[in-house]
């Protein structure tokens, strides 16, 4: 078997892989080495890999699932649309030569239509060789899984540090003051809107929340900035990278540059900051805002033991499924109840998963467009459920790096 | 006994908080009442103030010793520094009123300062009342102590951080990248120092740190970056916001607005971003500037259990002390040993504390002033020991709330 990693990382990609590792390990029958894409697909087909086998019964192999970061090395790299590229018929010639019988891949959307390419060419040359998305990301936008493994620790960091930021806010109180926390999210909100979970009661910071799912209105947030500080001087205010005006343009497109990514996605910089200007200028009121940044994709300091377990079961469950026959598909979580959380792993087409967006749906956002509804927190409080003790050494977090 | 905070937040300027209030809540024989001063003096000579006696016994109080932010409230005033001011007499009136006895002040150097012209003015009148500072900081940059409470927490999210973020700039690693991390810290570099924990081996990341105690150069700047991605393609660079030209001009300055704060600090934005458009606009690679900001000195996620343990103390010690007849006095660390780690509790004059600042001593810093020797390491290591489990609740930390 094969297993690489892609797209952006998360704290928890790791467990999947050690997931897939551990039970690669296990079915000594059926598998014999495992190796690992260094540098995902694209790496692959430069000749990058290594022999993850080796890691049996190391320490290296306990502390790669509390590991942020892509272990393997990550890419951003899209097979070409066209089945009839030669890059093709190269890439199975180097999986014929391995003996793979047994192809893993750990993403998000684009990394499931790397998938879904070569499962279809995989039919169309009649290749025995298996295809199995796991998913990844930090942004909880595919389609047909109830969640994304790394949501859920990556929700846990953003309420844990906005819940720290409103106390910090909060010092000063004798005076007025407005933080704007800016949370990843291109074009879903799911990130930004589990900042609900930081508040201890009801009418608590942060009060107002806004995702890239509701038409922002420049004036109408000024307006409401402003009626809020009137109950909450110390005013906290949580928003989505991507908050745009509904018709395609992003606030942050209002003051800043913006490029675009090899996929095509525009990539953001400072709506936090415009809008931190914007109520300095309107409002008048002492004002700062706070990009969450990089940390929320690789902080190991505040894993969800749910998501830690349920990640590495989807790389265990990917591996199993493989076994049995199954292609062309990805894991995909089944919720069958919020409290007490039951959930269950299952497999979905991933040709209809990737290059899908599933947003926060409509139904969800309350107050027009500035808060979440309580059907909302019934959805993303169990995925948050659980601490991890990481592995320490010198008083630092101890991770697996590969030689 | 009355007890404030003052100045910016620690993550454990309320275990000190908690050290004294559990310390006056036994010492039944000469402490009555414990008052707490909300919004630090300001509040206090506006007329707001709580009861800590009530807190005897709940579990409010066990929540106090790990919530970070200042429980009390804070503020940032200065005294007049002429003691025949009308201020002196009105609140030294209002805490006879009360039948003060102790006061206590946990803050950094202008709450020093505070302590320094109370208990100066407390002489002139013959007031028996006694003053006593335990000290607060990030910045570590408070003279005659080996360390200041706050220090070793931050230093320790400083180091984990910057860790993962190490492991997030070395997923794409065919490519050359350059990650500017902003460190907090005006004049002192120690919080940008203990970045340097974060190495795992010589010659790791972050291979560049650079301070506000050394001369700043860009071009010699731009110079050790490009000399350093010959054999770190994915360079990870550590500064100061503080970061100058060795002549009172900050780097942030180049691009930036700066102001004054009340105490007349510059207030700094952007040296990073400032950094970022530098390197892209010599050496046209990618990079990016991470500012590390406010979770710097609120995260609970990181506590360092040493310096929990050691500001709980400093606030029992302050207590002890005042009931001995001290007065005009802060709480300073010994340092007797690094390794075993041996440190114990004294006093210091607080007139010869306040409105001082320690630096980094130029022994330490080395390579040009981007680096720093084993002696530091040796100095800063045993501040982040130990790990501490946060109360949780539905996932979250739980905190303690002022009513």
């Amino acid at each position: 078997m094969i297993i690489g990693q892609s797209g952006g990382p998360t704290a928890v990609i790791n467990a999947s892989l050690y997931g897939a590792i551990t039970e690669g390990l296990d079915q000594t029958k059926e598998i014999g080495t495992i190796f690992g894409m260094v540098n995902g697909i694209e790496g692959f087909l430069s000749g990058k890999y290594i022999n993850l086998t080796e890691l049996k019964g190391t320490n290296e192999l306990e502390l790669l699932r509390t590991t942020p970061g892509a272990y393997l090395g990550s890419c951003r790299y899209k097979l070409p649309e066209d089945l009839s590229d030669e890059v093709y018929p190269k890439l199975f010639d180097m999986l014929n030569k391995k003996n793979i019988g047994f192809f893993f891949y750990i993403g998000g959307n684009d990394s499931m239509d790397t998938v879904s390419k070569l499962s279809r060419y995989a039919e169309t040359i009649g290749s025995r060789i298996r295809f199995i998305g796991i998913p990844k990301t930090i942004d909880n936008d595919l389609v047909l899984t109830d969640h994304t493994p790394g949501f859920g620790s990556a929700a846990k960091y953003v309420a844990t540090v906005v819940r720290e930021i409103i106390v910090d806010a909060s010092v000063y109180d004798n005076k007025t003051s407005v933080t704007i926390v800016e949370i990843m999210g291109r074009h879903a909100g799911w990130l930004t809107a589990a900042s609900v979970l930081a508040r201890t009661f009801k009418g608590d910071n942060p009060v107002l929340i806004y995702l890239p799912e509701s038409p922002f209105n420049q004036d109408a947030f000024v307006e409401k900035v402003k009626k809020s500080l009137e109950t909450t001087p110390n005013l906290v205010v949580c928003i989505s990278e991507g908050i745009n005006d509904g018709e395609g343009t992003f606030i942050c497109e209002s003051s800043g540059e913006v490029g675009l990514d090899v996929f095509g996605h525009k990539t953001l910089t400072g709506a936090g900051k415009h809008l931190e200007n914007l109520i300095k200028d309107r409002l008048g009121v002492k004002v700062r805002s706070i990009e969450l940044n990089v940390a929320q994709r690789c902080s190991s300091s505040n894993l969800s033991e749910t998501d830690l377990r349920e990640s590495s079961n989807a790389g265990v469950f990917a591996v199993q499924s493989a076994l049995k026959g199954e292609t062309g598909k990805m894991i995909s979580f089944l919720r069958r109840d919020d409290h007490p959380y039951d959930m269950s792993y299952q497999l979905e087409d991933v040709n209809l998963i990737c290059n899908q967006e599933k947003t926060v749906p409509k139904e969800w956002i309350s107050n027009e467009g500035s808060d979440l509804t309580d059907d909302f927190i019934r959805y993303v409080r169990p995925l948050i459920q659980g601490n991890v003790t990481i592995p320490q050494e010198n008083g630092l977090p101890l991770f697996a790096y590969r030689e």
